[in-house]
């Protein structure tokens, strides 16, 4: 596949490579992360972005904590506690980064006197990653099966194997559902503030040669109605459990669009992302990022420098608004109920 | 007022002065147009936009070019007729201009045999001016008065003197509004693709002393929800006889945003906006722009050069979504019967 050449992260020799996704589509560098605050700084900054991708590379900020621990031997317990807290804070919103650094946390902790956990730790990684792409081709799978033939989509932010480390949620299925004769266009959503849908899902759709056009986040309903997109899909930071999703900033703003539209509006997230410990949406925290993201395009100045300007980098879809959350596991649809299928 | 200092355009002596609106809010640079086809460029090229400006700088326009042909000699007829033509053709959904430009046509017409017909010309542009003025202030009045104590408005684009040359419709409203006290706090759809709520509409409430804060477009479901919006006001480029209206690019997601919320549409035109000739909104022609002022943010790539990128400059709102439309004349509400109140 082409497109491994544009992985958003690889382990090589005990360290971690990070593709700062910011200066895409017009630039390939990969950061070098040798303990786990590069990691931190990496998902702090944004140099790496989407809910599946930021759990993996946490899991790898945690691998590399547990290398730090033993070379500088330190007591471990306490230096991964430490590092667990600073890599689960570094974007509060996205629930995937929880389950990954949270599993390997209480792998560490039920074998910390095993003279290998370095070994072990790293293996377990592999074997969470392993199981990230196959949960996401299994998602694809139900994905694709959900859609008509020649569907005409729309899509927010970006989805695919740059947000998941593989193969995609959202994206991934509108890139098999191209293969598959089921999607015939894609209009893409640039996404403000962060453009991820300028810079990335319409990078990923031309290298996979999927026929797509970007459009301003404002353009949507227009192009609902006048180019007749038949469905909406879209990613997932966090699910709760009753199918309240938060998304990046703008997804609310499409559900109701394909509402009165009367079109489907799906939501593709691994399993993983469903945090029933959360009853609905309202309990999802949202995280204000700065202000200077929104105000600042390409190091330049769009509005005046001391104008007030909000900043929350998510919003939560309620789960009315949802006709389907399509998973790993299968196929949800209102009343929600994550029973695994 | 202190907001003379940024006069969308000013007349004197028989040459006519735009401000450059592209280069705001951080440069103020006038350029002097000498004849219609500067005019034409300036329009064409977003030097003023907002369609009652248009409209103005149109109607200047052909005062300019009756002062051409009685300088040059020209076959008067002939050249007012190509010169209206293509004054016309400079932006074709803004119906202000259609309006001003047809009036001053026929108003010569009727009086070409007039040795001071350049005068009479200019005092009747002067005329047209002082009623649109009048008109606004009536407009405004309209507006307010409809607005509850305190409210939170959203609004989209701009509208406020830069765009009408004088008072503005829907941000006219809305400052009105606030020296009244029923405006508490404003928020300010950035308007992708020109950024015009970012660099004009935050310009003018920030030198109004207006508290407001500005949003990305695909915010405003979230800040309606989440800030407790109580209405949205916005303006018109052209309203057909059932009430649907052109306006900016994103004005259509709005009003569904605002349906969805239940929460007040207002939009905010002078009565010359209103194009009884066209019944419903299927038939306004709405303007397709180049990619390039999508593609491009101050100067610089957003995305891959060779993406696909669509760019109507407008939508179309169905009135079934509007909730009152304000005018110098009165406020009309559904079903939509445009007589004069």
């Amino acid at each position: 596949m082409k497109f491994n050449r544009m992985l958003p992260f690889f382990w090589k020799n005990d360290v971690l490579y990070i593709l700062d996704q910011r200066k895409l589509p017009f630039e390939r560098k990969y950061y070098k992360c040798l303990n786990y605050k590069d990691v931190v700084k990496c998902i702090k900054q944004m140099v790496v972005r989407g809910a599946p991708a930021i759990g993996l590379v946490g899991g790898w900020a945690v691998v590399l904590a547990v290398k730090e621990a033993k070379l500088r031997k330190f007591k471990l317990t306490k230096f991964i506690e430490d590092a667990v807290n600073k890599i689960l804070s570094s974007r509060p919103t996205a629930y995937n980064l929880f389950y990954v650094v949270n599993r390997l946390k209480e792998f560490i902790l039920s074998n910390e006197n095993a003279g290998n956990l370095y070994e072990l730790t790293l293996n377990e990684m592999v074997k969470i990653q392993n199981e990230n792409s196959e949960s996401l081709m299994k998602l694809v799978k139900f994905g694709v099966e959900l859609l008509n033939k020649n569907s005409v989509v729309l899509t927010h932010c970006n989805t695919g194997a740059l947000a998941c480390g593989d193969v995609g949620t959202a994206l991934g299925i509108i890139i098999e559902g191209y293969k598959k004769g089921k999607v015939e266009h894609v209009y893409v959503d640039e996404t403000r503030a962060y453009l991820q849908g300028a810079k990335l899902t319409v990078l990923e759709l031309m290298t996979a040669g999927v026929p797509s056009t970007m459009i301003t986040d404002n353009m949507a309903a227009y192009v609902i109605k006048q180019k007749g997109v038949d469905c909406i899909i879209v990613g997932a930071d966090r699910i709760a459990k009753n199918g309240d999703t938060a998304n990046k900033i703008g997804t609310y703003n499409l559900a109701i669009l394909a509402k009165y539209h009367n079109i489907p509006f799906y939501v593709a997230a691994p399993f993983s992302s469903i945090d029933v410990s959360i009853p609905s949406g309202e309990y999802i925290k949202i995280e204000e990022r700065s202000d200077k993201e929104v105000k600042y395009i390409n190091n330049k100045l769009i509005t005046l420098k001391n104008a007030k300007v909000l900043h929350p980098a998510f919003d939560v879809t309620p789960s009315e608004l949802i006709t389907a959350i399509i998973t790993d596991c299968g196929v949800y649809k209102s009343p929600y109920n994550f029973a695994r299928i």
